[in-house]
């Protein structure tokens, strides 16, 4: 299985940033790809104001574009994040296409990014968002992924119950900052990789020195052991990855961690 | 708060075994020392046939020794673990005792590692022990800690559950193994200490190179953003490394993971 992970630059323009997509797909995405990867907020600056103003419904421009980059190119497309807007309220919405251009999978940002560290990081999603409630895992021919977006990595809950929905590998479109990217970025997709026994697949914008939100890009893929199987640097890349999502099945033989769970005490 | 982690051999003779420790903390451990921390199984040879024949009922020899080197020194020690005897069971089990050499905390290893690597480990511990199945989180002058044992680490939902009940210090005698340590040891410690913002102090047993189960030794200390205060090569050593556990409810407080927790969905 063959995955393209998109680490893209976004413009102020929507349509100039969706045009680039396109360019990179075009120049960069093999046609033997299986999956490529979009990151979080992919059409959109990152910042909590602009969140409502590059907001679409369902099925709107971006969702169009998306489901037609799929179908041009014959891959599933875990097409990153975009705002949401549906009755009223905005979401950090991540969309999943088959390589026929439908949607198979629909997640909501479940935990928000509200944070305040000294001398680092301040920044508060709930001001324009709105949180998903919904866990979800879907089916594909390399068999069932989960999905979640960017700061929902950090709860283990959520990854657990993406397994013990089925999941082999979890999608995590993201954007981690200056701050918590080289403290803990790598150090939670391997970790997570290893504790529920998956491939982990996280995709960030690249870094623009020009925005108001510095990401640490750093997309990356892990093995079920927790290796490092590719790993970006902070600026615009496309990298493809071969995984054997067999391997999943191996590891937890060998390590019956998902069996060893002590259901009758937590 | 001064940790003094104490990486020891193991010898076939229990009494050489407790001797050395106690020459071990005569020579190396500093008299404001707050807390000593021992390894899994220090005075039994990692061997699922000798848990048997090295297993003490509580309040045996080896218990009264660990009672006697507390009060001794005037410290908390996190007394490793040694095989219990209790109505003809045998567990894999940690004691503390306090300062005054009484016992305030007792934890029985709750998930038996049972594992089967190709071209790699084969152990089974549930051959000749038997689970535990209580939750163990005890208090300090310090705060509260919660105490699991080596592979019990790798189950994300059992330290969850020793944070809700209050610990800020996750103690975990160990002894992985030449497989799974140089792949996953620091890395586990690193990341739990993230995910419940804790300090996690791994304490193992030094290699010896004679032994039919090779150590990976490594003992370590993590502090809640996951950074490694400590951490030892393979062999014997005994380490102090000082901590704040203030820290714990700053770092809490700047990176709310613990109340941005989704109760309402996982």
């Amino acid at each position: 299985m063959k995955i393209a992970s998109i680490q893209s630059k976004v413009s102020e323009s929507k349509e100039r940033t969706l045009l680039h997509i396109w360019d990179l797909f075009e120049a960069s995405v093999p046609d033997d790809t299986d999956l490529a990867v979009l990151p979080e907020m992919f059409q959109c600056p990152y910042e909590t104001a602009l969140f409502p103003v590059y907001a679409e419904p369902e099925g709107g421009p971006t969702w169009r574009f998306c489901s037609e980059l799929a179908r041009k190119h014959r891959l599933y497309l875990s097409a990153g994040t975009m705002p949401e807007l549906a009755d009223g309220k905005v979401y950090n919405t991540a969309y999943v296409f088959d390589r026929e251009g439908r949607q198979i999978a629909k997640y909501r940002k479940m935990h928000l990014f509200d944070i305040d560290i000294k001398g680092g990081q301040y920044f508060r999603e709930s001001d324009t968002l709105t949180a998903g409630d919904e866990i979800v895992v879907f089916d594909t021919e390399f068999g069932e992924m989960g999905i979640c977006i960017c700061y929902d990595m950090r709860f283990p809950e959520l990854s657990g119950r993406m397994v013990d929905a089925g999941a082999k590998v979890i999608l995590c479109p993201a954007a981690f900052n200056m701050t918590t990217g080289p403290l803990h970025w790598e150090l939670m997709f391997r970790q997570r990789a290893v504790d529920n026994q998956v491939f982990t697949i996280g995709t960030s914008t690249a870094q623009d020195p020009g925005a108001s939100y510095q990401s640490w890009g750093h997309s990356i893929v892990a093995d079920p052991w927790g290796r490092v199987l590719m790993e970006m640097d902070e600026g615009e890349q496309v990298a493809v990855t071969e995984i054997d999502p067999c391997v999943v099945e191996e590891v937890r033989e060998q390590l019956p961690l998902l069996k060893h769970r002590r259901r009758d005490v937590y």
